[in-house]
C-alpha cells in the first residue's frame, strides 16, 4: 500500500516524486538532492537553489519585523548557495500578499531584501508580485557560480574526513521558543511588557541570520578544499544524515564538541530544554556543517569560529554520537524528520 | 503623498519597489522588466524567469484537475522563457500544501508537472515541499538558453514594425467564466450535471495552455529575428502596453485582425460578453505576441497561425486599436490592468 505523506517525511516525499526522472541536458549537472541544482554552461559552474516561505509555517508576522523577514528570506536562500562552496550572484523574489497589506509594509519586506543584496553584493534581477486572499508567501531563488574544481556536494564524505561545523548551534531554535512564549504572554495579558533583554542573541539567531559567506572564504584562504558540505537548515541531526546518506558513510561525533553559545544554554536550561537537542533537531542556525581530509587537520583545528565535532565512518557504524557520559546513541532515536519538522519553527 | 498598492497596479508596484537597484555583477544584462531577467555566464545568454501560482488567486480546486495544475504551472513558466526567443532547460518546483491533501493528489501534481518537463524536455533539477496552513502554493522558476544575437527583449520594438500574434485570443478568459458558472450551478443545484460539451475548445484554453514553443522554432525556419516579444499572461492590451512602453513607442491595432476562434466568439455572446473584450482584457492565452521589421512582411504574412494585427507607432500616437466601426480608441479606456488583474481568472 502506498505510504502516506507523514510516513514519507518531507524528504522522503520529494525522494518518491522525483524518483527516475528523466534527464535531457548535459548542461544539468547535479539534479534534485542537494542544497542546489548544479548547471554547466559555460567555464564555470551555476548554482540554483530555490525556497517558499509560507506564513504560519516559517514565520509568524506577530513577531517577526518585516524588514527581518525580507532579509532572512534572501538570506537563507544564499546559505544553500554557499553551501556548495558558491559565490551567489542574482536572485528572484516572487511575493504573495493579502490586500490587508499596506504599500509601506511591502516597501519594509523589499528594504530587507534589498539590504541583504548590498550586503552579500547580490543582483535583484526578477520581482514579481500577486494578491494572496490568505497568507503571505515569499518565494526566492538565488543563482550563484563557482569554479568546476571547487563546487562541493553534499556527496563526498570520505571515511575518517573530519566533520566541522561553523558558528554555534541552537540559538535561533532558543529565539523561536522565546518568542513563543512572549506570543502566549501577550495573549494571556497584553499589559505585560515582553521581557526579551536577556535574549539578545538567541532572538538575534532566530530574526537575522546571517549566511556564511565568511566560512566559504575563510575555507578558501586556507586551501581547504571540503569534501561534503550542507547548510544547517533543520538541524545538526537531520544534516548529518542527509551528508551520511548521500555519501553512503556513516559517522561519530561527540555530544562534547558541539559548539553552543553560553546564552543559548542559559535560555534552554530555563525553559527545561536540552541545549543539545536544540543543537541537533532545532534547525536555523544556517551555520555551515562539512567534512575536510584528515591531512587537513592542522589547517582548521586552531581556527576561532570552527569547531570538530567528530569524523566520518563506515555506513555500518551508523550515524552516532558520544554523550558526555561516554555513552554511544544512534542520532535517529533523537527525534529526526518529519514532514512537520518546521512545525518547530512557529 | 505615498500611492497605494491599489493605485500602483502590479506592474507600477514592482517598478516602485525595484527602482533604482544596484546592480553588482557584470554577469547581469538584464534584470527586472522583462518575461525573464538574462545572465551572461558562457558562450549564450541564460534567461531565468519565476511565478508564483496562489490558490484562490490563479487556480480553484473546485474545477482545475491537479494534473492539469501540474502542468499548467510548469507551461506559463515555459511561455516566459520563449517569449525571451529562448530555449527552456531547467525548472525548480517548490509546493505548499495543506494537510488535507493525499499522497496521491500530490502526486497527480507531480504527473501533470513531469509530463510537461518530458513534452518540452526540460530537466526537473530542483523540488521543495513544505507544508501550508491555508492554500496551495506551486512556484515554479525556469532556467533557458539562447544565443547572443537571437535574444528578444520588450523593449526592442521600432516605428513601422509589425505586431504579429499566434494562435488565437479570449479562449482562456472564455473557459474561466463557463467553469465559474458551473460552479455557481453545482453550489445552487449539486444535482444537476455540468453543461461542458459545448465548451470543450474554451475549457482546454483554460485548462491546458501550451506554451508556444513552435512558434519560435518557426521564426528560427522563416529566419525572422523579431525585434520584440511577449508572451500574453494578462491579455493583449496589457501586453501591448508592456511593449510599447519599453520600446517607447505607440501602436495602432485593428479589431478585426485580432484573431478570435469561433467557440470563444459563441461561448462569449452567449455570456454577453464582447469576445474583442475577452482578448483584449482576458489573458492566460499564453500566445506570443511579437514586432517584426516590415521588410519582414512576406515571411509572415500568409503562415498558417500567425495573424498581422497592426503596426508600432511613434509614441505620441498612444496605444490605440481601430474598431470595425473605423473609431479609434485609446486601448487604455478598455480596462487595463489593476493589481487584481487576477482576480479575473478566479
Amino acid at each position: 500500500m502506498a505510504k502516506s505523506i507523514e510516513e514519507l517525511g518531507e524528504f522522503g516525499l520529494i525522494d518518491h516524486l522525483t524518483k527516475d526522472i528523466k534527464l535531457f541536458h548535459k548542461s544539468t549537472v547535479k539534479g534534485v538532492g542537494d542544497d542546489a541544482a548544479v548547471l554547466n554552461y559555460g567555464k564555470n559552474l551555476l548554482v540554483v537553489t530555490t525556497d517558499l516561505l509560507v506564513e504560519g509555517v516559517h514565520f509568524d508576522l506577530v513577531y517577526t519585523p518585516l524588514k527581518h523577514l525580507g532579509y532572512k528570506a534572501v538570506a537563507v536562500n544564499l546559505s544553500d548557495v554557499y553551501a556548495m562552496n558558491a559565490h551567489p550572484k542574482q536572485i528572484t523574489v516572487s511575493l504573495a500578499i493579502s490586500g490587508k497589506f499596506s504599500l509601506d509594509a511591502v516597501e519594509e519586506i523589499y528594504a530587507g531584501i534589498r539590504l541583504a543584496c548590498d550586503r552579500y553584493q547580490v543582483d535583484l534581477v526578477g520581482g514579481d508580485t500577486t494578491s494572496s486572499f490568505t497568507g503571505m508567501t515569499i518565494s526566492i531563488t538565488a543563482v550563484g557560480e563557482v569554479e568546476k574544481k571547487k563546487v562541493v556536494y553534499r556527496s563526498g564524505a570520505k571515511e575518517k574526513n573530519l566533520i566541522c561545523v561553523s558558528g554555534d548551534l541552537g540559538g535561533a531554535y532558543m529565539g523561536v521558543q522565546v518568542l513563543k512564549r512572549e506570543k502566549q504572554v501577550f495573549k494571556d495579558a497584553p499589559e505585560v511588557q515582553p521581557e526579551l533583554d536577556n535574549y539578545q542573541y538567541v532572538l538575534g539567531r532566530q530574526l537575522k541570520p546571517e549566511p556564511r559567506r565568511d566560512v566559504i572564504e575563510l575555507l578558501e584562504r586556507l586551501e581547504v578544499q571540503p569534501t561534503a558540505m550542507i547548510d544547517i537548515s533543520d538541524g545538526l541531526s537531520s544534516e548529518l544524515f542527509h551528508i551520511c546518506q548521500k555519501s553512503d558513510m556513516g559517522c561519530l561525533i561527540y555530544e562534547e564538541k558541539i559548539p553552543i553559545h553560553k546564552d543559548t544554554i542559559t535560555a534552554a536550561e530555563e525553559m527545561n530544554i536540552h541545549p543539545v537537542t536544540a543543537a541537533l533537531d532545532g534547525g536555523e542556525d544556517y551555520e555551515m556543517l562539512f567534512t575536510v581530509p584528515l591531512n587537513d587537520l592542522d589547517k582548521v583545528k586552531d581556527v576561532d569560529g570552527l569547531s570538530i565535532i567528530g569524523y566520518i565512518t563506515d555506513k555500518s557504524e551508523g550515524v552516532r554520537m558520544q554523550t558526555k557520559q561516554g555513552e554511544l546513541v544512534d542520532l535517529k532515536a533523537l527525534g529526526w524528520k518529519s514532514f512537520d519538522i518546521d512545525e518547530k519553527s512557529k
